[in-house]
This record gives C-alpha cells, structure tokens and sequence, in this order.
C-alpha cells in the first residue's frame, strides 16, 4: 500500500507539478512577448539614453560667411527694445566640449526668433543631425527658451534612424554668450523613450 | 486506508496548492511590476488631464507697445488677399475665463502665419508656458487652424515640468475677433499621455 | 485500495486540474485587459499604417497667382548661395500618384526654409490636412531636409481625427524639381503608433 500510494502520489504529483511548469511556462512565454513586443522603455524618469553636447551659434554680421553659421532671416519689429520678431535661422555645430573648434559631432539646423517685449526670451524648432559612426539619425526638438531662467526644457518630440521614434527632454543652459554674435547653450539631452 | 490516503491526499494536495499559490503569487508580482513600471496612463480617448484656457492676442499696430503682445515679422505676400504669408510672433496672454484682462495662468509663445490664397487660414507652434503655484512647466503645441471650421485641433506634442513628456489634443474655438487687432480662442486641451 | 486510489487520484487531481485551470483562466484575463486597455499598436518597426503621397510645390513668382501655391515670405539672406534664410509657406496638393493635377486627397500647409550656406538643405513644418470620405483628420509633421541624400525622414509626431495620437516616420524622396519653382516630393509615411 505504501508503495501504491508512492506511485499513486508520484503519478498525481508529477502530472500536477507538469501542468504547473507546463502553465507557468506558457505564462512566461506571454509575459516575454507582451513585453518584448512592446520594446520601448518605460522606467519613468529614467532617460533610456543621454548625451550631452554643446550648441555654438554664430550669427552672420553681413560680412563674415566663413565664420557665421546663423543668420537673421527676418528684422526685429518695434514692439519693444528685445528684438521681438526677429527671427534667425541657423546650421550649428554641436560638439562634445564647449569648444568652438572642436570636432562637430552633428549639426543643428532650425531656428529661433526673439518673442517678448520686456526681456529677451526666444523660442526654438530644430533637428540635431547625428552623421558619425556613433549615431546616424537625427532628433526633432522645439520649445520656449526663457533666457533669465538658469535652465529650461525643450521637448525632444521626434526621432529617426539610431533614435527612431524617440522622445525625451532637452535641458538648456546658456554657458556663455559675446554679444549677439556668439553664444553656446549646453544641451542635456534625455531620451525617455526609445525603441 | 482511508487515513492513509487522506494523509496522502494531504502531501500530494498541499504541495500543489503551495505550489500553485506561489506560482500565481510570481506571476502576480510579475504582472504588477510589468504595469507598475510603465506608469503611462493609456485609457484610449479618456483624458489623463484637461485644461480650458483662452488665448488673448492682440496685434502690435505700429505704436501701441503696451498693448500689444504679437508683432507681425514678414509683410504678406501678394499671393491672394488673404496675408499668404504673414508670419506673427506672440507672447501672448493665456487666462481661465474669457476677459483679456483677467489675470493670465500662461504664456502662449510661438507664431502663426497666414497660408492660404483663397481664405484666412494659419499654421501655429508655440509653447504654453505655466509658471504658478498650481503647475510649473510647459506644453509645446502645433497645428493647422482652419479657420472657416468650427473647431479645430492641433497636437500637444510634448511637455515639460509638471506636464513631463505629455502629448494630447488642444481644441481650438475662435470665441471673438476684432479684425485682425484682437482675437481670442478658447482652447480645450485634453492630455492622453500623462507620465 | 485500486478503486479508492483511483478516486483519490481523481478528487485531487481533479482539485488541482481545476485549480490550474481557473488560474490560468484569470491571469489570462489579466494578461488580456493589460494588452487591451491600452490599444496602442507597438509592433516595432511595423506600421500599423502606410501611406504614400505625393506633394507638389509651385513657387509664387509674383504673378502666377491662379497655379501658385507656395510663395517665399522672407528674402535669402547672403550667408552663401543657396538661399539661405529664406523661409517659404505653403498650402500644397497632395496626390496619390505623381501627377500635378490629379485629385489631391490632402493639403500640406506650413512652411519650410533653407538652412545651409554650402548646399541646398531645408527644415520643414506642416501639417496635412485630410478632408474625405476616406481621411478626416490631420497629421503633424516635422523634420530636416538634406536634399543631397536619396531619402531623408522627417518626425511624425502627432495627428488629430482619424490620425488620434498617431506618431511615425515620414520618409521624403525627391520625384523631381524644375529650378526653384516646381518640386516635387514622395512621401512614404509609416505611422507606429496609433490608437
């Protein structure tokens, strides 16, 4: 009797332990799908990748092609003292550090225009260009940049190719400016979603 | 025998519904960190957030400084008689009720210009820029206003601060126009993407 | 002792088979309501749409009013000698072959400009317009136009009506262009999330 009831418990147990794997592997197996196929990443707050680059913008005085690589498409109006209206179109380079000459390690091409009569304040559309061996694809960003602010928030409200349907955050800060015929921002660019 | 298979009954039972008890008890975790990581609200056409404002703006005229908040940049073109191509920067007043003067909860910066040759329509982008105890951040917008339709919607493309990474629909309902010198939109926005 | 081996086998398998069962059963709703309350389609990689359209722009030259439906709002500026700076609004057909004066099933309005003072590129806004039995609603769209490259592709980062929430790629190719004043672009637009 014992010996049945081994095997009796063995047959039972084993079945049961069986369609208890066989189950959790078929939920396992859902669960990996349900997930993979979904394949961006969702950790809140948690930037699914990061870059950090510097943006130059060089406006053109009328003389200096070389050099420029922006240029006031529009004049200011006269509603107020700050340039309101005016509106530059630029090519900059984006490099890694905050050197001017230093390598570009993509482009940004778009454009700003002043918009408030009682400081400077402006406003941004653009697309980082990646065209390297690290990244092939480009970033679309836009977004209110309010100048007396330490840092402000872009939306990263688009990408292709390595960045593919990304979205994410850029974070500005103004490491310097000469006038307004230089300045560099510091891009904090974080991606929260990515596929 | 009876006590003997009931105590039998007992192990081979027990264990499997132990067994099965955990099994559901990770699968459970599994499912809740799989949703809880996610933190996206996805209830489709069920807005995560919704906010009436109306959009105030009044059109500089050469010499009214302190009224105005937008300027036109670019003069129409002369395809059509209906300002193809006049571009508008604002800095405009965004309030809870439909008085110019009421105290504005946001900034809208951007620009619109006119598009069409054969009737008044316009393209818009700009940033609703919230800076009170009630939100901090931004919503960055675009979109098509056809102005001869009732209602019309643009995209919430991004947002900011409180509004981190949100998408939606603004729609829009012109509410008055004084010629081309004031008009106002009521604008709906409804968030469907919250983080 | 076979008989009642048999049928404790049965009671506690029979216990456990049902157990299993209605575990699997409720985590496979679970595991369904989890996919349908969200109704995004997140294939990756795999629109859950396809669109190809064509899009004809013809150049105001000052006096073609009737076959214009684009004209420069801006001049170039003369950093370099490919325009750059000078900004051009739209409101142009879109068709579903390459033909001109096929029935368009879209319009494009918004704008782009030249932004590169060595060669021709462009940075592009707008929004298509879909107004037929087929197509309501609208799509927004963004993005680079390095025209020196075979295919370039622009954000799809929003759409209203039909196109609720969608996001995507749109992927231009140059079908041809006469000077300045007539080009014409394919476009293939993938949408990858749709609701």
């Amino acid at each position: 009797m014992v010996q049945s009831s081994t095997k009796l418990r063995t047959i039972s147990g084993v079945t049961m332990r069986d369609l208890v794997l066989k189950l959790f592997f078929i939920l396992f197996l859902l669960f990996t799908l349900s997930v993979s196929s979904e394949k961006k990443s969702f950790k809140p707050k948690q930037p699914c990748k990061d870059l950090v680059l510097y943006y130059h913008d060089t406006l053109f005085n009328g003389t200096d092609v070389a050099n420029a690589t922006s240029a006031a498409a529009t004049d200011p109006t006269k509603l107020g003292n700050f340039k309101f209206g005016m509106l530059v179109v630029f090519d900059d380079p984006m490099t890694k550090d905050n050197h001017l000459l230093s390598r570009p390690v993509a482009r940004a091409q778009g454009f700003y225009f002043y918009d408030k009569k009682s400081t400077y304040t402006a406003w941004f559309a653009f697309t980082l260009i990646f065209n390297s061996t690290k990244h092939k694809g480009t970033l679309n960003i836009m977004g209110a940049d309010l100048m007396t602010e330490e840092t402000r928030d872009f939306s990263v409200v688009g990408g292709t190719g390595d960045f593919f349907m990304a979205r994410g955050i850029a974070t500005i800060h103004t490491d310097t400016f000469q006038g307004d015929y230089y300045f560099r921002l510091k891009m904090d660019i974080k991606l929260y979603e990515c596929y």
